[in-house]
C-alpha cells in the first residue's frame, strides 16, 4: 500500500517550509504532500497564534482525508489543534512534539526540548504533563530567536541550538535532544556534530522527518487513534465556520 | 474598590446561560455582566467545539479589559482558551475548571468531577494533568446527557448526578464533588441533599459561583496571573481574525 | 450575608501580630477578629514548634465558632493543625499554605516557596506532597532570618526576600511566589517590585490577606470542608487538656 | 553493643499494650522498655486525638533518651510526633507505619494498609505521600471496629482482617498487606494462614516486632536520622509546656 | 536505503515463530530475519526465563550487527537484555514492549497491557515505571494460559484475550489495548473486531509488525539509542562466556 | 533461632570481597557466609555485566538455601537477578541498593546515590522508579573511579567521595548519603567525619552492613517476599544452564 501523509503547516506564511524539505523522504510507497493554513497567524510563538491557528488546521485535516491522504501531520511542535484533528478524522494524526518525545523514549532516559523562546517553557510543560511524558523531561532549552528569523542565518541558528544541546547534556543530564521547532529542519546534523566533538554521543530528534516515518509506520501497521476517545463532534450550529460535516443538515 | 468581573459564555446560543444565573452573585462591591460569544459553536461537548470557540473567546476578554473588567470568567468546564486569554489580557483569567479543582484541594483529599459526557474522559484527563493536580484526582463520572438538552429536566438531571455522585464517594472514595459542566448551575444543592440522605457530608462545587467569589478575592488581593509565563502576543500578520492589538501597526 | 473570620495566630508572643495588619481586610460584609493561643511556642520554627502550638488551636478554633465565626485561618505557614481543626468545627478552616499553593496554580505553572530559615525544606516539602502538588513546587528559598527578628527590620528582610525571589525565578524557573512565613506580611509589595525592576513580573502571594478573600469566597459559596473526610472526633477520656465538646460525658 | 529500644504508646489507657507483647522480642543483644504518655487521649482514632497525643510523646522520647535508650519507636500506625521526636533526641525514632511500608516495599510490589476505621483513609494517604510512597500503595481497607474494643474479640477480629486483607489482594491487587494499627499486635499469624488458605501466598506485617527489629539493625549498623533535616528546636519561651532542654536558661 | 531488521526470538524452542510470521512486513525496502537463541529457556514466563535467555540474545545481537543488520528486535514482551544489547551494539534496538507502550501514547490516553499470566503483572508494572510511563497505564489484564499452549487454539485464545481487552475498555477506561505477548501475533484482528462489535473503536497494537514498521522508521531517520546512556561495556575477564569483544586482548 | 546469611558477590575475581568484611557483622545469634560466582564477569560496571552475573547468581542462591542459609543478600548495588532469585528460593532476598534507599526513607527526605561510574546514571534511575521511590532521589553523584580500582587507595576514594557527597547535600539537597557500591564497604565512617567537618550532620548508609542487619531482621520476624509475586518458575526445557530444580522431570 502506499502511504500518503499531508503536512499541514498551521500558518499562513509562504516560503518558511518547502516542498523540497519534505520531498527527500518520499519513497516508492511513500509520498508527502504539503499545505499551508489561509486563517491564522503568521508563525506561532504562543498560546495566542496557538488557539487562530486551530480552527483552519482542522479544516485542512479534513479536506486532506478527503482528498486521500492516509496520515496526516501539524508542522508545529505546539501540536496545534492534534485532539480536535483526531476528532475530525480517522486516519492517524500525528503532533510532531508528541511523536518525538515519545520516540525520544525509545533511545534514551530524559530528553532535552531545545527550543526558540524562553516563553514556550509553561506550554511545553502542559504538553508534557498531557502526554504523560513527565518523568522522561530533563530540560528546557531556549535560544531566543523568533520564529520568522530562524531562516536567515541557519550556521548562527544551529551554533546556538548545539550550545544549548550541550548545557542540556552535561548540566540537565538530558541524553536525547528534541529539537523544539520543526523550522529547525535540516539543522539536526549539525547539531549532532557538534555534540559528538565534545565527546557526547546522543541522538538529535528532528522532528518532522521522525513524524513522516513514523505516520508510515502506522499506516503500514494498521493503526490509528482511538476513535472511543476521539469520537467525531456532533452536529451542531456553528457561527463563523464552515464545516458542513457537523453543522447541521439542512431539512427541505 | 469595585469589582466588574465578566462572564463569557463560549458558545453562541441564546437562552442558555441567563443574566439571571449570576445577579444573585452581585453585592454593593461586586458587579457580574455577561456576554456570549458571536463566532463559535452552539455548545461545547469536543475538543473540536473548543477549538472553535477560542478565538471569539480571547476577543471578548480584549473587549471586556477594555470596557473596565478587572477580572474575567470563561463559563466552560473545559477552561477553553485560558492560556490564551491570559496571554491577551492583564487582569486575572479564570477557569472555572482550574478553579473548581484547586478550592476542592482546600475541602478534601480527592475530587470526583461529575459531567454530561462519557467521552470528556480523556480531555478532563489532560487538563488535570495540566494542571498538576492528579494526586488528587478520584473520580470521572458522566450521565450522558447532551449539554443543550441540560436545562429541559433539571429534576432528572439533578438526580443523575446524584446518583453518580454517591457512586463516586462510595465507589472512587472522593470526598469532594465538581460539577464537571457550568450548564449544572444551581443543581449543587440538590445534589449535596442527595448524597447528605446517605449520611455522606461531602461538599458540592458549583463552579460559576465559586469562579466569581475566587475572582473577587484575587481582585482585591491585587493578584492575577504571571505575565512572565503569559506575556503578550507579539504583533505578527494574522488572516481572517480581526486583533488590532496584535497585528502589525500599518506604516504610512 | 456577613462574614466573620477569626485569625488564630498560634504562638504565646504578644505583639507580633496586631488587629492593625488585618483591619485594612474588613469590609461592610466581611470582619476579622484574631487571637493568640495561651499554651504553646514563642514563634514557630520547627516541627517541635509546631506540636506544641496545636492543642490550644484546636482549643481556639473551637471557641471562635461556639462565638459566631463562619470561617477560620491558622497564622502560620506550616499550617500547624489544620486537620485536627478541620474535625473539630464545621466552618471552614484554612491553612495559608494550602490556600497559597493551590491559587498559586491559578496564575502560573510552578512555585518557588521563600521563607525564614533553610531547616523547613523537609518540612515544606512533606506539606506539598500531601497537598498533592509537587508537580508545581519550582524551588524552595530561604533567607535564614529567625521569626522573631523579621520585624525588626522589614526594608533588609525585604530586600533579602527579594534577592532569593529573583533567583528562584530566574535559576529555579518558578513563576509566581509564595511568601513563605506569615510573619513577611506587607512585604509583598516592595519584593514584587524588586522583581519587576528585573524585568521579572510575577505575582507575589502574601499569604494572609489572600487566605482572609478566599475564606470569605468559601463563606459566601456555602463551602466547607468535607466531614466525610474530617468527623467530629469520637468522645472519650482525655488527660491534660480540656475538651469537654470530645470527652465522655459524665454520667450522674 | 546492647540494644535498648523504648517503646512509647502515645494514649493514657492502662491495659492495651503490655510488656508481655514485646518482651518476646528480647534477646541477649536486644531488651524493650515500655511507657505510656500522661497527657493525651485514651485511644488514637483520628487526627485530633493524634495531636493530643504528640506533646507528652515529645517528652517521653526525650526522657527515654535520657534514661540510656538508643532506639525509640512510637506504638501507633499514625507515627504520631514521628519528626518532632527526631528533632528532640538523636538516638533513632522509628514509626511503624514509616517502617512497615519501606518494609513492604522489599517484600513486594504494593501494599495494602488494612486498618480500623473507614475514617482514617484520608489520614494514611498523606502519610503515603509525604513519605514518597505512592507508587506502592495499593489498598486501604478497614473493618470499622473502634480501637479500644480491638482486644475484647481477638478472633472475629483477626476474621474481619483477612477478609479485607484477601479482598485487598484479589481485587487491589496488593502483595503484601499491613497491618494497620499497632493494636493488631499478635494477629498477623491468623491472617496469613487464612490467605495461605485462598492459595495466596503474601507476607503479613505486624508493624510493632518489625519495627524492634529494623531499630536494631539501625543501632548496630550506628545509623539514625539526618540531623541536617531534623536539627534541635531552637530554645524559646513555651508556655503550658515544660521542655527546660528548649526553653531559654535563665540569667542570674 | 534498505533496511535490513533482525528478530531474535530469546527462546530455544523451535517451531514457535516461523519466518512465514514476519515475511508478509517485508518490502522491497525492508527485510526481515530471525533467529532463536542456543541457551536459555524454552519460553519466557518468569523473571528466572528472562535472566536466562539474556546473555545469549546479547550474543545474537552482535552477531546481527556484524552481519549487516541495521536494527535489532527482541522478541518478547519482557524487553529481556534491552539495555545491555544497547551497550553491545550501535544499531537501533527495539524491545516490543517498550515500542508498543510509547505508540499506545500516540494513540489514546491510556493502555491495556492483555497478557498470559497474572504473574507477570509486577514484573510489567516495574517495566513500565521503569519506562517513565506510569500516567498511561490504564489495566493489566492476564487470561492465564501458559506460553507455550498459545499456538494450540488460537480461535479460543483470541476469544479469551477479546473478553479481557473489552473488560480494560469498560471497567479499566483503557483506550489502546496492547497485546501482551509477541506470541498473540496475528490475534490482533480478531480482537479488534470483537471491540468493534462492543461499540468499542479502540486499536489492537500487535507488538512486533509495530516493532518493525517502527525500527524501520528509525533507520530511515538515521536514529539510535544513546551511546552516552548506553556505552559500550569495558572490556574485563568474563567466565563461562564468550565475548572476545569484551574480553581482555591476549598480549603475545 | 539463629540467623545464618549468605553474601554472593556475583563476579568471578577473588580478593575483591574478603571474609573479614562481613566477619565484624557476626554476632552469637548471627553468621555471615560468602561465596563469589563462577560464571560471569570480573567486576560489574554495566548492564552488559550485570546480565552476565545473573545465571549463576540464582544457581548460588538455590544452593544457599539449600545447604541452610534463611536469608540470601546479592553484594552488588546493581541488584542484579533480585527478583529472579525471589523466584528461586522462599528465604528474603535483599538487594543493598533496594535495601539501603528504603533504609534512607527512614532517615530523611532525599538521598544521593554516590557512586564509582557517570554511565550508571541511566541504570540507577531506573532502579529508583522500579522500586517506586523516585520522590525520594535527591542526587546521583559519581567519582569517575573503575571498580577493580577501588581497592587500590581507599584514602584518596574516600575523599573523592566525600567530595561528591558534601557537593549533594550543598547543592542537591540531599539529607541522606548512599554509598553507591559494594566496593565502598569500609568508608563511610570517613566520608561521614568530612560531612560533620562541613557542619553537615547527614547520615552515611554503608549497604553491606545495612543488609545484613536488616536481612536479620526480616529472619526474626518471620517475613520474606511475596511468593504471590515471586512463584517459583515453572518447570521447562533449559539450555546451556544447570537448573534440574526448574528443568522437566525425565520420565522412566
Amino acid at each position: 500500500m502506499r502511504t500518503q501523509i499531508e503536512l499541514i503547516t498551521p500558518i499562513i506564511t509562504e516560503g518558511v517550509r518547502h516542498l523540497d524539505d519534505v520531498k527527500p523522504l518520499e519513497r516508492a510507497d511513500l509520498s508527502v504532500s504539503h499545505t499551508l493554513i489561509q486563517q491564522g497567524p503568521a508563525s506561532i510563538e504562543s498560546e495566542f497564534d496557538e488557539a487562530l491557528s486551530v480552527p483552519d488546521t482542522i479544516r485542512k485535516a479534513i479536506d486532506a482525508e478527503r482528498r486521500g491522504a492516509n496520515a496526516i501531520i501539524i508542522d508545529c511542535m505546539g501540536d496545534p489543534g492534534l485532539q480536535a484533528c483526531r476528532e475530525a478524522v480517522t486516519v492517524p494524526v500525528l503532533g510532531p512534539c508528541q511523536t518525538a518525545l515519545h520516540t525520544a523514549g525509545l533511545l534514551g532516559h530524559g530528553f532535552a526540548f531545545v527550543t526558540v523562546l524562553e516563553r514556550l517553557r509553561s506550554l511545553v510543560g502542559k504538553l508534557v504533563a498531557a502526554y504523560g511524558l513527565k518523568d522522561s523531561y530533563a530540560s528546557f532549552r531556549a535560544v531566543d530567536i523568533p520564529v520568522l528569523d530562524i531562516s536567515h542565518d541557519l550556521a548562527s541558528l544551529s551554533a546556538a541550538l548545539a550550545r544549548e544541546a550541550i548545557a542540556a547534556v552535561r548540566d540537565d543530564h538530558a541524553d536525547v535532544i528534541v529539537l523544539g521547532c520543526t523550522g529547525f529542519l535540516g539543522c539536526a546534523g549539525a547539531i549532532r556534530k557538534a555534540l559528538l566533538s565534545q565527546g557526547l554521543d546522543v541522538p538529535v530528534i528532528d522532528p518532522i522527518p521522525l513524524a513522516v516515518h513514523m505516520a508510515d509506520a502506522l499506516v503500514k501497521t494498521g493503526l490509528s487513534h482511538s476513535k472511543l476517545t476521539y469520537p467525531p463532534p456532533g452536529r451542531k450550529a456553528l457561527q463563523g465556520y464552515s464545516f458542513p460535516e457537523f453543522s447541521p443538515v439542512a431539512s427541505h
